[in-house]
């Protein structure tokens, strides 16, 4: 129960006698290994902050690859991926002055910086791709729009871009709570009736979920995003496999916190499921565990 | 610097010098002290699981004495307040065996458990709503659906109920990731054309923050609720007043953990506001913060 | 399931109803009612940095009354304990700017604010202590040292003070990890045979636990006070009530985020036991808790 | 900043651009290698959970090579490293019964077993040194203690046996908080005069720091072996260099999730010093920053 190779090396087998969350990822691998040879239907899950940050290049790998089948985030992943095909995100740290900051036109996301120009390109690019989409369809729907954003961007390291490319759908349940949301307000302004039906995607979703022979979840921190890749699964009888990253504690009956186990009961995940929960910062666990699959 | 009474008497001043976290209880009385006194527009945020514990009744309060303007929330507190006006959860504990209890029909959230038969009385409740909104207009609002959701019932401890009485509008943007959204689809099933457009909330919103003189947000968890109260503020320059009550973590950048000061680089509170994070489970410290302004 | 008095009244009954943390601070007032009710030794420990916050005054408050019958504590709550008979402390924020305080010759602990000069008073005061000690026995023990301290002061803020007029024992088995500790390196300079023999202490608390009928633990923070107050307790078949405030994740196994249940398996809490794990700052969570007992 | 190479190659550079913790375990390693070119006498504490973890090959790994000067540690370690040269731990999870476990006489440390056998085992392996010591100096040190279990083992895995064979000090201020100081108890009964001073090693400690022409720590979780860590220290001025692992949250005050800066305050860690605070299970965090010194 040594770690010998300190990870280097076995594909993960020795994170598995570790021990504490080493043992996760270790188990996190070998749950992922399965959804592949079972040809699962894989539910991939993240919020926003992540694609302010590297993971944003493992997502796009991933989509690339086809590794997974569905893409179910927030608004503000939208936003950031959009974003950082053109522009670039600095690091900082966790105790800047924010007043400071905000005097200079620089966001700070956790150790994260975005400067103000950011937003301003991607209200450039946004609204044309509104234009778009009013002309085809007065009130679109969030997978609609997502398509549109990954078409109009040629970055291979944006997840939208191969989401589009390979036709995985992108669900976001929330799309209005982001930057491209307010532009939807300003949008609005010149054209009333457009609009965003967020229950377009309802059956879309259900159908992806009640088709597949088996159903596998990579569920990477809480909030909407988590919820709605469980959630729509109720109807197949539960996922049969599920791996969940957080770093957020269930003792406050939050669903960002909330385990696996506790989406058994519900019929989320299923009783036979086989399932994890990595409690530790994506930034690191998933490249951890996704490095068997996607390579050095 | 001593805890000389306990929390009982003085209305919270006791809390200022007693370090950790209890001085931030008292910090966040005395922020919404002056947000009242200063008739600031007050944006409430909140998660679903609070809604399934005692705090419905505190927010119930809050609604009926118009102690606050604007409801934001996720679509699961809509489920949880309505459910609730005829059916009781009970008290479990976080430990308890999930395959036994979904076998049994009780889903577990946290340690307050829920059987299968609230959200059948949840569809039979619901149906008969969406008939009355798609008769009034194809395509709704999550506003308008919270609003006609509190009209159909009358239970003095619900949220909804009062919202809809006091006209408080209640937002929820990420609405169809719940119990009800999953009703829109089966709602769909017979009217394809109805629908939910998010984007028909953002104007009434984004009024509601730029004709405000002063505003104030008191954002209970995280999520989709809390980056949608503070992110609208952007709009008029930031809250001028910021509460958060949270047990996330800042360290992995996630909204949820964020400080309230890392809004202050976004513009979402104004760099000259108070502002004050409770690092605590919303259902020990809220009703803290609340007791001097709800009496017992 | 509301929060109808909002915690004022019915001596915390409310809590129990209300879910998640809430819930289990009225388990733990339970708790502590039936280990009075059935006169259990109880076992109360806790970490410095309570002693450094209001907590102090309920601690002093609960060995006035004779409440508990074992403290259990780290060098550091020694430190402030005497400290705070003369000096005071002030509330800062917990994002102050440190080489700044350094600077000003201010330490900060969270956000409690401690000036250089609350060491230099330490020093006068303990120096004395020790000599007295040092004549008495050349090699003394930490329970004889506390002692010694709480003999030398006379605040009635104190838990030193009580428990010594009381002859209520305290135990701390990592005492030189404090600036007490730092002062016996001075001390020794000038007596080299000094000593503090740690083992000279296990036998009086061995006995303790050997000869309660019932035994209680009331477990504020981790660390060594945490697992000292329950690891005696091995001997005597574990105990028989348990209530631990925590706001550690045990995910990573450590001892101080570990729940009362983990230590069932070890025996230091009895198979039979009740207990329960509070996840919560201590300085909101305790006086909520002892409010019942120790009144407004 | 995408992670390019899912953190397989160049030593750790690709963390640094990656965000939120993955650029603190950049941070880090950047600090150890600078601690390494500087000559630092570096200091490493660790808790005992993680002595019960894969880590524990790491840390006689960097006993061995003499990468570390000091280790300061809890007597828990001492435990675990003299129990694991004979005895396998199992790796269980984190969800087990734990009455049931206690009934087979099986110990939950987070997902690690560990059978009673194992401290059977102890017994035997430890009163023997007891004797040997005793014959040599009735009152014993920790640092004595621990050198002697060193000798009294061959196991190359274990971290005692590397640090007295290459005359690296273990100082466990706390000792008697573990079995072995349960033995002592039992030791105690045939000798009564046997001891433990903890302040013998006061001088031996404040000795190694003092003569540090640079000081580095590697913190590894919290409690008492965290602060002595720093602590030591602050008689030289505060360490140059220091990396704290935790998973502890600031916001309660506690010592175990104080970050870096504050210690600054204390002028425990200098205020030129650079340091980082990763957070972040040990398990997985630790072997990724000491991969590029060990080696694969």
């Amino acid at each position: 129960m040594d770690v010998a190779d300190l990870y280097g090396k076995n594909g993960g087998q020795e994170y598995l006698s570790t021990g504490f969350q080493a043992t996760n990822i270790g188990l996190a691998i070998g749950l992922i290994e399965r959804m592949k040879k079972d040809n699962a239907t894989i539910f991939l899950s993240f919020t926003a902050n992540m694609v302010a940050s590297g993971l944003r290049g493992v997502f796009a790998q991933m989509c690339r690859r086809k590794f997974i089948d569905v893409v179910i985030t927030t608004g503000g992943s939208l936003d950031h991926d959009i974003i950082r095909t053109k522009m670039d995100y600095e690091v900082g740290d966790f105790f800047m002055d924010d007043a400071a900051l905000h005097k200079k036109g620089v966001n700070r996301l956790g150790n994260v910086l975005i400067r103000n120009e950011c937003y301003e390109y991607l209200e450039k690019k946004v609204q044309p791709v509104f234009e778009r989409l009013y002309n085809d369809e007065v009130v679109t729907s969030p997978s609609s729009l997502a398509r549109a954003l990954g078409e109009s961007v040629s970055d291979k390291g944006s997840f939208l871009y191969w989401c589009s490319k390979n036709k995985i759908p992108v669900f976001s349940p929330g799309i209005t709570d982001s930057a491209i949301g307010l532009q939807t307000y300003f949008f609005k302004q010149r054209h009333p009736d457009f609009g965003i039906d967020v229950t377009k995607d309802m059956k879309l979703l259900a159908d992806i979920s009640l088709n597949a022979e088996r159903a596998g979840g990579i569920v990477l921190g809480g909030g909407i995003s988590k919820h709605h890749a469980i959630g729509v699964n109720l109807l197949r009888g539960g996922l049969d496999y599920a791996v969940y990253v957080t770093t957020s504690s269930p003792w406050d009956g939050s669903l960002s916190g909330a385990r696996t186990n506790e989406a058994v009961s519900w019929g989320k995940i299923a009783e036979k499921a086989r399932h994890v929960t990595v409690d530790c910062d994506a930034t690191i666990a998933f490249p951890l565990m996704m490095r068997k699959f996607l390579g050095d």
